[in-house]
């Protein structure tokens, strides 16, 4: 990326006071940009980095005054933080999407299609019957197993694994070692002992504009007719397990290392801590809160409940109950000075 | 999948009524399923499903007398849910090994042998002195160290990674990601606050029978004649941690995200929960269980306890505490009431 | 490796008593040795071993006097079990060391640089303006993404995915499955339900003699001119979960499945227990210790201190509190009890 401070301020509709034609090849914040990056200042609190800064253009309000002289160049606009935020926009796309073409020593089966701008890295595997929308990413690594269905503008980062009949949408992003599709975790107990394979011939159904962090799996659905869903907006962390038939709905946002068991259903834009667990076949409401942790073993009914704890319950109740925990022994105590002082009253 | 109606009733020495020509090329839910598509009913509260299902043919009981007009061809059996699992193995046994052969661009080095039946894909790489029985599926991208030994009929997913002699038995699945005799987290601490390794130098040996969850990670063993070890029929969820020298008996069944630290011995037969975790260097008894996101820190002698909590006690006493932890501020209240009254009598 | 018993004890300075010729290709325990095999006594509760041990050779010390006749080959030296540690490692290097050249269909970009004595597997993929150091081992499937920098003497195992930009010290060892540079898991929330993503431009920056455990993640920095920092001599064991911005001190150890949030920053010489997590945002001091399943959600200003439970509060706090939980029913019973008597009374 290489623009001068001119290009980017009409990138922004901002006024350039400064060195116009300087050349702008990073951002930054204020505090550790360098010459050829540009930063901006929106918090009053940082005015004093702006006198020191190394930038070489800072975006700044349209009506901030400098109080001393400035050795960097600024560019004008409403809001900076907006206008920054845009720019970062514009160099992630710049960067997520500059791949394109098809390596050599990729793989592709019969049947199968790829839409225009696509990228196939080298040692990408696409099965068979495999269709695939346009400006689609396909870094290296990556395995499509047949019959597998990806929307457009979906990036599949290096070691992706979509077992067959998978179905994704458009803009999604799946980080490095996602697996979808692998089998869900059933099994018959046997008489003796030993315990019989459950066949787990369904698949996994991904909406548009999902996001999936590296290393979760998400396994696929019992029966072929039905599906484990995630719907439109979810954005799931790095390691996460959704088992079988699980449901997620729309703009539902799950942190790291949490787990979802078999057949729940979880609604939309709820949020889930980190190395929270749910329990399988429940119903969770939308809007429902989950700390860190916390471990949910019943359904939740009432949207927008905020629970902690494992088991999981309200979150103020929790923390009402826990401030007492820390102090039972003293409580104890107590209880017993009490009875001593009954027994000799 | 394209069999007729009358083919699928010789296969489950099943009786037609109805079409008995007609094409069934999936199986699915009595309520999911459409037109092509074979269903099963064996609960009576499901009856009513019989009369408006689109599947082309359903499984009965030899004694279900329908009480409204069928649109659907049924086919008679002893007990339709065994006879519909019956179809569901025969599916997925369909669907796991119709790949064969070998794909170009695939790795195998020096003195390693295959045997009939294999697959090995596009991408995947067996190492030196490696022994692979019959019938084993090597999807794409899959890593075999040298001199890993590989018995019948398992199939290794996209991804998998074995290091160096591993050992792995009949009928197993390996799911993608699922890592295999990684080193041990073994560190000395030296007197500068430094850590030295200490060098982990075994492998990994996996009995028959054995499930492997996405992304599951199993460390080898510290000595080069020992091994860390997986009984039969023992089946591990996705996203596991089994440290290095853990030693897991047969059919016992661990749930995503749950962690075994080094050295612990667990027994046959046992269950644990989503999210739990074991301590190093204990032993756990037969048939033991532990609930999800329990942290059991102790070893566990008599068979069949079931603990719950971090640390864990067992079950019942916990849940006996958790009800009153849930009411600690009312206890507290009350308390500090009678030692009020006390003060004043 | 093939070594005679004589060579074995010029290595380790040691003087030979019996059949010096014989040859040593395994190292083992002294009760699982057998022959071909060397061992170690350092313990004398084993001594009764070193007189029915199959080991061919066996590490004794310098005052070690036999009460019984001895059919094993004995070495004497100060210190057995530093001898056995140092031909455990010596075993280690040259089994970690000993993959050399580059496997046909292997991938590299252009003006990426690779040093002496690399190793580049089949199917592993460098992209653009990679620098790699000297005897570095890349084993298959590993992935490199552009701009990437990786020091001396460092083992990427089969798997590995480093985003663009990556920066790997010497000495480091990344686990197979391991993802260095995802995007970290930043959406600002819209007024629709919907969520924005914050692009996440930054980098990883690991430094020297690091140990990362198989499908352990750690994302990228959120600016581009910031980092997510690892320190020197840092181990992570599997699974664990590093977000954007954390910076970990030197010399901390990590046990599996834990998860550090967002913009943390974490001391020197911590250790955390398994499935440990700590929220964002916080400072933790140096010397720091979580036991397993804690939840550490406030910052540590006090070097030293040892945490435990759910949220976290020191361990014997914790410990304390937790043994009066485990019988809350009693203390609730006597409560009412004397509720009961007062009333009475």
């Amino acid at each position: 990326m290489q623009f001068s401070i001119a290009q980017i301020a009409v990138l922004l509709g901002g006024k350039v006071e400064g060195e116009a034609e300087e050349t702008i090849n990073m951002l930054s914040s204020i505090q550790d940009a360098s010459k050829g990056q540009i930063s901006f200042l929106s918090n009053p609190k940082y005015e004093p980095l702006i006198y020191t800064t190394n930038a070489s253009a800072v975006i700044v309000s349209n009506d901030f005054s400098p109080r001393e002289k400035l050795t960097t160049t600024i560019i004008r606009v409403n809001d900076p933080y907006i206008a920054f935020t845009q720019l970062l926009e514009q160099y992630h796309a710049f960067i997520s999407f500059q791949k394109s073409g098809v390596e050599e020593m990729s793989f592709i089966g019969s049947n199968s299609k790829t839409g225009e701008g696509i990228y196939r890295g080298a040692f990408s595997y696409i099965g068979e019957n495999v269709t695939i929308g346009e400006n689609v990413k396909i870094y290296p690594h990556t395995y499509i197993g047949d019959n597998s269905v990806i929307g457009n503008n979906t990036i599949l980062h290096s070691g992706v694994k979509l077992y067959s009949n998978s179905k994704i949408g458009d803009n999604c992003v799946l980080h490095s070692g996602v697996i979808i599709g692998s089998d869900g975790f059933g099994f018959a107990p046997q008489e003796d002992g030993t315990y019989k394979n459950i066949p787990q011939l369904g698949n996994v159904v991904i909406g548009n504009n999902v996001h999936i962090g590296g290393n979760t799996v998400i396994d696929c659905s019992v029966m072929p007719t039905d599906s484990t869903i995630i719907g439109d907006g979810t954005k799931l962390d790095n390691l996460i397990q959704i088992a079988h038939n699980v449901k997620i709905g729309k703009n539902t946002v799950i942190a790291a290392h949490s787990a979802i068991a078999g057949s729940t259903e979880i609604g939309d834009n709820c949020v889930f801590g980190g190395q929270s667990g749910v329990a399988g076949h429940l119903k969770v409401a939308n809007k429902t809160s989950l700390g860190a942790q916390t471990g949910l073993g019943k359904s939740v009914k009432k949207e927008g409940e905020k629970l902690f704890g494992s088991p999981a319950i309200n979150l103020s109740q929790f923390y009402r109950s826990y401030a007492v925990f820390k102090n039972l022994p003293d409580l104890s105590t107590r209880l017993r000075q009490l009875e001593d002082k009954m027994l000799n009253s």
